[in-house]
């Protein structure tokens, strides 16, 4: 029954991606948008869905779609994201492109003749590792991100995202919402690796996602004053990465704090940089998720009054700068409810982590498949699933696609 | 009397190069051994040199040496070093070099004729900002560091100082203690900008130096585990940049408690490095300095304890690795009350900051000149040493060579 899909043990098209964006000095891998190794995961994409037979095209925003049937309005539409965060895991992404692409080609195999066109979907910048904002392409696309905002982003190389998006051969000004794109799509189902252990408690390979917590993206800059590090003394100075270090022990306490709430400081970047210099600002990066929309905005205000505390009497101040905001998602529960039953009495299950379906669940009827995580670890060389339960994920999305199409 | 030193108030050679290596980011200067930057200052210096008739070499370590008259051994050596720290300022470095080029173009202006040879002397990395090493250039001379554990030290990209200094047009493979060129130097002086408070608290343009901490450089390796940062609930995570505040703190704890002792962390690496990445792994330098060798070792013990204890609590790993160690150095008490009394009776001064003069101070007769710097901050654009006082360092830095040649 497995036909092509494994090569060693595991999906075929995870093995012929597995040489792309390796990363040595972090591990597993970094694929971040436009750069050598995301465009050629881009072509394997589009070499992979033209042996199918189907018509691929890049969207305004940079994103991929692979047609089956003529593009039209009320598509079923399947996919997920091919970068990753730096020094990221094998499945995160590239499991629900490669398990979409497999799907199709199944159905196409039993001779079953869909009613509805179908694309298989490749979202640009989900992890935002590159630009800061997570679900670029998919933000973009539903206009949840404007056009001027997207273009004004940065990489740490101070590139703007219309620079970028113009070497990847798009018109950067055509960047932004793209309501015929959107029109086109009946329904989306996203098939992802779980990046808990949700799976693993359930003993279940796959199952319905209910919600997405509520996240977002805040920057910590801290002011302090550079100087020397052998020539001034302890009490004369206002180090801010003594500021910041008290400020990220105040994150971790006001989660803490805040029931079901997570809150990480997993970048920072110190002003100038230097062993023998007292730092003169630091920039430090906070990702927080709680179970509501009230309960993030409550766990930042609370972050942020801690934080002010300490960086104070650190002698620094510091300003804190919303980079990205996503209220809670609940996925339509009656779609969701249809799957369940669909796939004989899955699990749901609620996630920590943002996807695209997250962002398009606003806007058009969506769904998502997680694929059980032996480890728990995700954005992580360690993340994984194991081939069966791979498999297992891509009957899933086969069947679902089947009764919806 | 000040002839052509100043322009536009400053001295006239720090003006030639305040447009080489400006970092628009950081404020200030970067100016980084075998960069563009740094490239250009070293063809300034060979063209001013050469504007004085001294012949300029480089020697096998990448240290520039412009003789007035024939090299020799019992040389007079005066100089300093034209690299920076990231974002650092004008002074630090280029004023003990354009101070002592304009020295010399004071003692042959008055028609002086020199009964020892002098040469004006850079040295190479003295910041250690690129490869990690201060005093690099003048460590390898003097075989304070070899010429094996000097190539094998690599910079942010993974360049290593074998390649770089091939780039730069050396042989690598002569890195090392050069027996010859330390044999020509019978007396080092170095004038070098104050990076601390002491000129202001003493009413003085100009002070000889007594003694320098003790210092070095520990790299702390703290070891987590790499996850995600929306699906990982808080008590389920260990964050090595949880554990690196923690450390951050413990090292200023330990500093705080130590007479006269300093420790700072001015630089960290996240790894990965993403926003919504718990981190696996995080390095943080620790720059430590105490009044004496004893005390500073003790500093270092006490701060490792710390660490571990807090770092442990954090349920993570920490390792800490000696990069670099420079003991106490008490300079030549007969020279410096020599030259005292040739300044008539200007202040000695201790320093926390390392120098060049450091390192050669236990091999060859060796004094430092410091010049006041209002502001008392150093390695920061806010660095600052006002035009009379540069003039002041220059008149006491021709009186001394004079008074020696």
């Amino acid at each position: 029954m497995t036909g092509g899909l494994l090569a060693h043990g595991r999906l075929a098209g995870l093995d012929e991606i597995s040489g792309v964006g390796v990363d040595a000095a972090r591990g597993g891998f970094s694929r971040h948008v436009w750069t050598t190794a995301e465009f050629e995961l881009r072509e394997w994409f589009t070499a992979r869905a033209a042996r199918l037979g189907l018509d691929v095209e890049t969207d305004r925003n940079g994103n991929l779609w692979a047609w089956w049937g003529a593009p039209g309005p009320d598509a079923v539409v399947t996919g997920s994201h091919l970068d990753s965060v730096p020094g990221g895991g094998a499945f995160d992404g590239p499991l629900g492109v490669v398990a979409a692409l497999d799907a199709v080609a199944r159905l196409q195999a039993s001779g079953f003749r869909p009613r509805r066109p179908l694309a298989v979907v490749v979202f640009a910048e989900e992890e935002g590792s590159r630009f800061g904002v997570a679900c670029l392409g998919s933000r973009l696309l539903s206009g949840a991100i404007s056009g001027d905002a997207a273009r004004a982003l940065t990489d740490a190389d101070g590139v703007t995202v219309a620079e970028a998006a113009s070497a990847a051969g798009l018109a950067p000004e055509h960047l932004g919402r793209d309501d015929e794109a959107l029109a086109r799509i009946g329904l989306f189902i996203e098939l992802h690796v779980e990046q808990g252990r949700g799976l693993i408690d359930l003993g279940s390979p796959v199952a319905i996602a209910s919600s997405i917590l509520a996240h977002g993206r805040w920057r910590l800059r801290v002011n302090g004053q550079g100087n020397h590090a052998g020539a001034t003394g302890m009490r004369e100075r206002r180090d801010p990465v003594v500021a910041a270090a008290r400020a990220v022990l105040a994150v971790e306490q006001a989660a803490l704090a805040t029931e079901d709430a997570r809150a990480t400081v997993g970048r920072m970047r110190i002003v100038p940089g230097g062993t023998n210099v007292i730092a003169s600002a630091v920039d430090a990066w906070v990702d927080a998720r709680a179970s509501s929309d009230a309960q993030t905005r409550a766990l930042v205000a609370d972050m942020e009054a801690r934080v002010q505390e300490v960086v104070a009497g650190s002698g620094c101040t510091v300003e804190l700068i919303e980079e990205s905001w996503s209220g809670l998602v609940e996925f339509d529960s009656a779609l969701a409810a249809q799957l369940v039953g669909t796939l004989g009495g899955v699990p749901l299950l609620p996630t920590g982590a943002g996807h695209d379906a997250g962002v398009l669940s606003g806007r058009v009827p969506t769904a998502m498949v997680f694929v059980r995580n032996p480890t728990g670890v995700s954005h992580s060389p360690e993340e994984f699933a194991e081939a069966e339960d791979c498999i297992a994920g891509v009957e899933a999305l086969e069947s679902l696609l089947r009764s919806v199409l």
